[in-house]
């Protein structure tokens, strides 16, 4: 089952014609996920051949331009094309405020369902206020992560949020895979005739007993299922460790590296990280893999961003506007 | 001295990679004047080598979203990168609102003035409000254009606005070169010793009477100064009559073509012309060129557009984005 993230864009503030600014496309077992939606995602979903009508949840970070002044555009094209499915966002109220008026001014009706959800908290402060109410109760056996709020659930997956530092409201997204059942061995299927109402019991892990009595242990019927991936975003964010514990341990971290450590001031004073500081952030967390992006317009070559990372951490790779990466 | 026309986008409202929705740039004597800004534009003015930061007047002809979208994103571009000189928006006043919340939602000041000029008058019923309460008065020898408002006027050009029929308010716009004095000949200003006093006479016209009396016939001492250029652009709107006194004889009229003649009743329904109906209205004028543009995307090929106009008016050519038309 698919698990990757398309790089729509990896530039900061000002779009070029080689790099768009931010927007990622997260396809866990065929479900699209967006994060943020540049000026131009519609262009680079088109780009990179993605069906963009299959994309149901749309995450925006933040209400700087190059995380959303794309979203509009990309929910015109939605209703033009005769999108009927419906559309979840998340993002700061405001953003829904700004779709409504530039909706209302086009006269358009939306003719499919848009669910607004608003992302609450204060990214400077790390107050944790709950998204609709609803702080993670880590039910269904699910660990809670404190300092995240509970956005989405499905049978496949959880999608939490929490604050990042930035010089207005800001969050970052977790994706994380659920524990699936075990899977119960072929040989075994074929060999034993299990009536149904045993099945997801040895799926959830007891051991099975037959009409005569005979015990199976667990681990022999069965096999561990795929180990749950996960994935975190975090941008637009200067350094901060208080993000350490919500992002330990996943397979893949996007963090921001607007700039190298030369101009550490300028990072802390704009509240955006340098690569040595995401690769620290990675470090410190655990990640397996770190991708680095937002880059400065300024940075023709990202050589020297990847080489200052892969220093402190080098599972680091670059997030060039195409790239996939897939765990 | 240049006087041309770039088309930035030639799609209607979905962008595509090969064609971006509406936005033209007007260069006449190196001032540039940007209409309509779709999303995208400003990598499309990377794309064909413009210096941006050079447009002073941008005009957004209605508040549908492939006619401005991309608005907001060339702002805070101009923002970002250090812009000084103040810049001239004109477009229906609803324009600014869109605009303001999301600079707000940013926390973005901008560093540069941006002084805004509200677009009146109902593009439905070709009501006549003044812009800034200046309906053209004619003055300075201008002819004055019954139906337009005057929206600028520098020593070289006039830019004038009037109502399209369009689904909701929209405004064509009218760029046309001022007549320019006469020219005195050079083999003139070898020969004759002219006191400074009568230099501007003569560029005016009069007959030059020398310190003896001696009178030289204007025609003899001058040539004609060229001819005024002029251009208008003309979407969205459905087939209207109203129109062609406004645009009468231009250089160079866009004109939208949408569909083709087999869908004229979905274009009249849209508000939006056929190639077929662009070609009429430019014959109509009297225009020496037509440029038709503002195209389906379910045209994949555009020769079969630029046929059924030519049919009606041959002097018509196809608004491929990148093209440039000079007078």
């Amino acid at each position: 089952m698919t698990f990757s993230v398309l790089v729509l864009g990896s530039n900061s503030a000002i779009p070029t014609l080689t790099r768009n600014p931010s927007a990622h496309l997260l396809n866990a077992s065929e479900r699209l996920f967006l994060i943020d939606c540049a000026e131009g995602t519609q262009l680079q979903l088109r780009r990179y051949h993605v069906h963009f009508q299959r994309i149901r949840h749309i995450f925006i970070s933040h209400l700087h331009g190059d995380h959303f002044y794309g979203l509009i555009g990309l929910l015109t094209s939605f209703h033009l094309l005769g999108r009927k499915e419906e559309l979840h966002l998340y993002g700061p109220l405001e953003l829904w405020h700004i779709l409504r008026i530039q909706l209302d001014a086009s006269q358009t009706r939306l003719i499919y369902p848009v669910m607004f959800h608003e992302l609450t908290g204060d990214g400077r402060t790390g107050d944790q206020k709950t998204s609709r109410g609803k702080q993670d109760p880590g039910s269904n056996g699910r660990k809670q992560i404190p300092g995240t709020n509970l956005l989405y659930e499905d049978d496949l997956l959880t999608i939490h949020s929490f604050p990042l530092l930035h010089s207005i409201p800001t969050w970052g997204f977790l994706f994380r895979e659920k524990l699936q059942p075990r899977k119960i061995r072929k040989e075994i299927l074929n060999r034993l005739t299990i009536p149904n109402e045993w099945m997801n019991r040895i799926k959830n892990g007891e051991d099975y007993v037959d009409e005569e009595g005979k015990n199976y242990a667990n681990r022999e019927l069965t096999l561990d299922p795929p180990k749950p991936r996960s994935y975190a975003y975090c941008t637009d964010t200067a350094y901060t460790e208080t993000i350490v514990p919500v992002i330990r341990s996943v397979d893949l971290l996007y963090n921001e590296a607007t700039f190298m450590n030369d101009m550490a001031e300028a990072a802390r004073e704009k509240y955006h990280s340098t690569a040595a500081e995401a690769a620290a952030i990675a470090k410190s967390a655990g990640v397996k893999k770190l991708i680095i992006g937002h880059f400065s317009a300024r940075y023709d070559d990202l050589g020297p961003l990847l080489e200052e990372a892969r220093v402190v951490f080098p599972e680091t790779e670059l997030a060039d506007d195409g790239r996939v990466f897939s765990v």
